[in-house]
């Protein structure tokens, strides 16, 4: 299950005091990620009751302020903390020159090792994987080098038990050979296929979309996905400006939800301009109905309590 | 008269929910300034009321983070605000570098003229100086350079009119050549010097004091201050730790204004080891009754306003 929490909903350098710059915390498996880290996102991770202590990785979208300068003082105070786990933070181009240069400037040793991976621009790949998720990016479109991102759980496939007792398959190396290697042959020299006896869970995935004006890119990164938090800094009143700032509308983010078939789209990154987000929900909803205004400090779950399949017993087709 | 506010009470990198980084907003004569600013002062502007427009002098007393990292996330704002007036920056050696790197790298083109002027180290002298008020600032003992600095109101001398009168000087060119010189020749020869028909009044001021050890420099730029914001980082229970990281006690800087002959003594750059602040307060008390804990958000002013001489028919001797 994908837990996460949208720390920071406001665009631009200038915070007002209802909105947070850009963050965003998940949780998967025991591993806490942060995308983004805009100015004062460690008093964010407090409120939002989740130590600084367990941030395995910090993956940034682009180099605009907004975004990346909560990244140093964190930084320096998981120094302060004295933590000794290592520490991935990936982004793009000239963060390391940011991270390391404000380290040292400010006096700065750190206590623990710190790895500043810098993703090529215009590429897209995967940042880490591990037998229960895949952390993915995109390179999208906006004045800068920006990435996207996209967390997915790899659940196992859930067996139909009544099935596998009929083959007479019994739990233990015979299914476990099974799920790895998608078929097995079992002493009687027939060969059983995965697809036969199980099938798949949903891959309850996120996708973070920074900055970025709607491109194929940010589309196919969504594909799918149960929820998308995508930038609306804009509203189409003011598409001309989010045209030429490389920003989305509402109604963008909405477009790209909907061409990427999303099962929910969670709009954040608002122009200060806008004292009332209403009228970009109604934009957005008239081309994908199932969106909703990110709400600061508020966690949630993927896929929601409800639908989580827990028991494969529960699975049977 | 000088108006303050503290707009942060913490020390250290980390913040907590209760107490913001350092940072402290001072008015005289429609002037805004800020000493220090960590991470989160744009907002904590906010919470004060005061613009950022407004801003014209920012003085920084040392490169640690939480007296520093906010800086650019302000000047970023104030571009965003497309602000024209220029804006003078003042701080230790590598302000500059700190400033121009991290605005290079995310990608901001000021809108407004900054100039960044950096002290040299064990160095005193005067930042700015107008007919009304005074910034100076004197380099103190941290672990790395650090400056405190001090703002002095000049108020014009209070003429008592009745002697004024008696002498046969009328409102006007000889009073003001009086005020100007010191002395002024009478049309019948005789010559008047200021302290025979005037007395000077006082001269509001404030010294801030970012992070150092007590020393000789603090005293002597404290002397005779209406008001002494000092760090106190510590409680003397932690003392060796207050000597070995080069920072004040609560003890050493009740120390600091008693030695200096201050007004009032307001404590502040907390630890966040330190959940209520009493013992500290108590502690500085026992060396220098007149000791406040410095309070966020909260404006006061020098001298406080029953203090206040506002015409010169009140000031006779």
């Amino acid at each position: 299950m994908i837990h996460f929490c949208v720390l920071g909903t406001a665009a631009g350098g200038a915070p007002t005091l209802e909105r947070a710059p850009a963050a965003v915390v998940v949780r998967i498996e025991g591993e806490v990620f942060l995308f983004d880290c805009g100015e004062g996102t460690q008093r964010q991770l407090i409120r939002a009751g989740i130590s600084r202590r367990k941030l395995g990785l910090i993956a940034i979208t682009h180099l605009h302020g907004d975004h990346v300068l909560g990244l140093v003082p964190l930084l320096a105070s998981m120094s302060s903390d004295r933590r000794r786990e290592p520490l991935l933070v990936i982004g793009p181009p000239g963060l390391g020159e940011l991270v390391w240069t404000t380290l040292r400037l400010i006096d700065v040793q750190l206590s623990f090792e710190l790895e500043v991976r810098e993703l090529a621009p215009k590429t897209a790949g995967t940042v880490l994987e591990t037998g229960r998720w895949t952390l993915r990016y995109a390179a999208v479109e906006h004045t800068v080098p920006s990435f996207s991102f996209r967390l997915e759980e790899r659940r196992p496939p859930v067996f139909d038990m009544e099935r596998v007792r009929a083959l007479g398959l019994r739990p233990g190396r015979l299914l476990g050979e099974l799920k790895r290697h998608g078929e097995v042959t079992l002493p009687d020299g027939r060969v059983v296929r995965l697809h036969e006896v199980a099938h798949h869970q949903p891959q309850p995935s996120l996708v973070y979309c920074g900055d970025t004006q709607p491109c194929d890119a940010d589309i196919e990164l969504a594909r799918g996905a149960d929820v998308l938090l995508h930038e609306a800094t804009f509203s189409e009143e003011h598409g001309e400006l989010a045209r030429r700032t490389l920003h989305s509308t509402a109604a963008d983010a909405a477009t790209v939800a909907a061409q990427a078939g999303v099962g929910e789209l969670l709009l954040l990154h608002f122009s200060t301009r806008y004292d009332t987000l209403e009228p970009l929900l109604y934009e957005a909803r008239r081309i994908f109905p199932r969106t909703r205004l990110a709400r600061e400090l508020r966690w949630e779950a993927i896929p929601t309590p409800r639908e989580v399949v827990e028991s494969p017993s529960l699975g049977t087709a």
